[in-house]
């Protein structure tokens, strides 16, 4: 097979760079196109200097659609959210297959855009043709389609650790609270004061409450798996001083009268051949170095039935599971690859 | 009035060098004495450069118990749990005052000591002369105590942050869930290849669960307040890349039909003499640069009504209010003057 | 004597906030304005909740010149460079004591500003008036003039280990060679994506090189006490990932027979008055832990004799003794208290 | 050709993870044997979670001499100095290709292991035998040994740096400067209350002066090439906040009349075909960020003609460059595979 052509839309942000060196130990496909307006012909070498491969590709202009459309065959979107909705529907008119990590397609409802992201959402028809990019769960629609939104860091989290238990009915989807802590990278390169060194080391910020926007994206996810059940979600979102990585701790009240080993059976056969998700038994907990630069997903249950409750702890690198790495997983299921390609085992 | 007359067992872990470091600045005392093992005939300006007054005073060795006792009136305890208990004894027998930072007499329960701490307690007749000093819930006790049980760091933040709404019946006490954020200042100068640099810059750890030390304790206390319902705690420390602080995230079941407003109001009136309490209004979230190097603890709550649920977000710094500053504030209350003495406003 | 007014224009920077927090603790003065845009008429106790003392105290708006004219006797200018040149002016003219934070008047040849600050100085014959306040070198100086420049983070650390050995013409002045570690709040609020947390943790980036605008300051200082002999400075100053402190090693070459011993007790009789200078002996190497939240210099001399060569190593809290601290040193000299005064032992 | 089959004794310290996380990923081999007296029976998987291949390989016990020896061809050492000379020893003499990351055969006179390392090494006559395994100046040598010395992380930075200075003739070896930060791996996983979190975070510790044990080795290497001039380093190793990688600076006094240009091209000419060496021009620096988690060495060079003084500043990753992946390297050497296999491009 040739391999696939591939272009990176925002390939100097933190989720780009990632893309790109990701991409550039992956066997399956050739890296035709780099965008970034700041760097616009620099070479990847000299902005990025410890990727290795692919050195001397240059950076060129998001505008050349046509030559963007030309040369690929698949196209990342790694922008900012809302900057990048005319080249997707550009390059998905063109029959180009388009992975966009930002929250331009993720959620079904219009009036959200307009709510989270500020936007009105320009391009309706297409939010319906968006397929939400939960390998795990929709591997089989992610196959198909040409336009497939990548899930945020957080609701990859939350939603892989707490879907297998929802589909059974064992937890109530009426509240679920989440308490993250979360890296730096995951802000992107913003500029904000907030965002300085200065401003993080040393410190602990609860920030984004109670309206941060992954929690429209997290509701309508656990809605489509609660069986008719209303949603709501508890989030708390801490800023930590690291650059990536986040940890989860999330607690549901349990519906049914299982026990912990049922539990975690139930886990393991729902996940059983999933590459990327990790079930560590009771008693153990993940770290967040259990998956920083993988793909991995890792957490553990713990069951306390005489309260009633379920607690899940997760951990995901953000850039990894959580963006860059995630997106290539949903591409090699596309393209028919396995989906550990260039991914790690 | 005289200066008091202070001595510092165990002056060179954590707890014991902000002890040092507070004194030095407490107009109203006078240091007499400081042991550390490992630094014995050690100036105290050789060891902490930067702590300025008393750079001449010597290390002694804190098994010089007659000495320690005719020069003091007030003796603080810096120890590893179990290792001070004979100074506490011998010191309390002859009419000093003592001031423990360690859980030795925390809990009123002797078997709590075998549970959770490993030791079996040799002085259980003391358990009960001691006060579980807690400034803002037991001034009265502490002002006629001569041995002060100071609280654990978790617990300071976990029990002022909720013992006025469960003082008022409106929390359900059969299930607090506290999920923890740590520095790593609270696990003291331990040689564990955990606490290394290289194994927590970068990382999140959940530890300790779910049986830390800290839930016998927060769990005896809640109990005083309860009103003879049954106490439940779900406890979940992170470990972060960080020295110092703690941040705290709080839920419990409302179990009363009140507004916003009216809890705010209820703990504003609770601690409206405190002056080391902070509460933020609603939408305000504390951070942890606001308590660090300071006695204070800030916290907000934020009332879900339509799902039960009261959130309490805290801060402290687990050296400060946690540990040196709260049995500074101690000893004020102790020895009659001001709580603010030595500790900023 | 009553209290000394005191104004801090530019009061929500990180040197501004350090003068606040110690001018809270200072006993000789009553802080009476402080000025920033950006929190106009808000309260510091809301912005800056660890400070303690003037909670209620707001933010003015720095262009109110009359009224902090008639509020203050003295007015600390803690501004970008370049930004407090009418301030100081118009304060200096209305008999004030002024002290500027920033390079402004730190350099007495005018051309420097262009070449190395980018704007052409309008007051140049404020820069005659104006002394290097360099405490511990031009006392008497200080105490008698009303306008204090106050010197560079990076010149203050390097002048106050090297000028004694240059005075006594122990060391060559036309090659002082310095490698310096510096923490990120040098750099202050800047808003430059070089400084986000993502891009500073796990770094190290040397920067300014080789023309970083401290190298003129300290060139115009080493040929004041040069004896007629040419200056030169090499700098590579590199940033860090921690907040606070700079962290110098200084070689020279040794133009005189001498033995550590002489060098040492040369070193110690020079500041034998100086509270804030520390020399440690031989093989006693300062940390930067030393100094952090002091007005402390610490520093060390190596004498390689058969080589010809002097190493220093040295540390100071660039907001401390590199600005802040030294700030008010200068004002408590200019004032007649004792250099110590709000500033630790 | 079938795979070279590798053991790595050691393989839980720092150096020995990295090792096994890069041979993870190297398409020439397979990994047979990993030891570790701590987790003896313990799966890789289980250890380090995030490494990925080999998850079920099980740590074995290192005296296990002879089935490490029947079982690989080539093995790595990656022990604390001194503890694995009768290992090397053995595999030596049983015919196998022993690769030390520790100090034991780096040094050819044996009395620096008394000096430097406190203990008289009982394998002289190997010492002979040893090859210092610099790949990019005795890539011959390396070729055709069966025991190489990997040399250290500040020897491998400090050489790689000046050694096409020092042959061409153009600095002068009798006093070259350097100054280096460094990360916290590379003190290893030792049980030292100064490498905890609480210690390095937010300091900065200048360590091991003046006699750092990899002062005689970067003295021995630098007279192989001085032609007969005696050499002199002066070695001033700071510990920083972070975990990985070096950042040296390094002046020397230059002994030709050179250009910037002349100094560079000689430099890339020398480097010409080394893959992971990569000179930036003048006026570029080198950020640790370009070498992390690669086998790069990146390096400037900055000539003061008129004080006949030249600059070098460098970065190189201690764990990569400095230790695993240069030893990777040479094992490439030695089994006819490409430099690069395994190791990036």
């Amino acid at each position: 097979m040739s391999p696939i052509r591939v272009g990176v839309i925002g390939a100097s942000g933190y989720s780009g760079e990632e893309l790109v060196r990701l991409l550039a130990n992956h066997p399956g496909i050739t890296l035709r196109i780099i965008t970034s307006r700041q760097y616009e012909n620099m070479s990847l070498g000299s902005v990025f200097p410890n990727i290795g491969q692919y050195g001397n590709l240059l950076f060129s202009n998001p505008d050349e659609l046509e030559t963007i459309s030309k040369e690929t065959d698949v196209v990342f979107l790694a922008l900012p959210h809302g900057k990048g909705l005319p080249y997707a529907h550009y390059l998905y008119e063109q029959g180009k297959v388009v992975i966009d990590l930002s929250a331009d397609f993720r959620l079904q409802n219009p009036l959200d855009y307009e709510l989270y992201y500020k936007f009105s959402h320009p391009y309706t028809e297409l939010l319906k043709k968006a397929v939400y990019a939960l390998p795990e769960i929709y591997e089989e629609q992610i196959g198909s389609s040409n336009l497939l939104a990548m899930p945020g860091c957080y609701p990859t989290g939350v939603l892989l650790s707490i879907i297998p238990l929802l589909k059974k009915g064992w937890i109530d989807p009426q509240l679920i609270e989440v308490f993250a802590i979360s890296g730096t990278t995951g802000a992107g390169k913003t500029l904000d004061s907030k965002l300085l060194f200065s401003e993080i080391s040393e410190n602990l910020r609860p920030y984004g409450f109670p309206n941060h926007r992954h929690v429209p994206e997290i509701l309508q996810e656990i809605k489509k798996v609660a069986m008719g059940k209303p949603a709501g979600v508890l989030f708390v979102p801490v800023l930590a001083p690291l650059c990536r990585g986040i940890l989860l701790s999330i607690t549901a009240t349990l519906t049914a009268n299982i026990s912990q080993q049922e539990a975690e059976d139930a886990v393991l056969e729902f996940y059983k051949k999933a590459p990327f998700i990790k079930v560590l038994s009771h008693g153990m907990m993940p770290e967040l170095k259990f998956v920083l630069r993988t793909n991995y997903l890792y957490f553990s249950i713990h069951l306390f039935t005489e309260k009633n409750k379920c607690l899940v702890i997760a951990a995901i690198d953000n850039l990894g599971k959580g963006a860059a790495g995630q997106a290539i997983q949903a591409m090699n299921i596309r393209f028919g690859l396995a989906q550990t390609t260039g991914l790690g085992p």
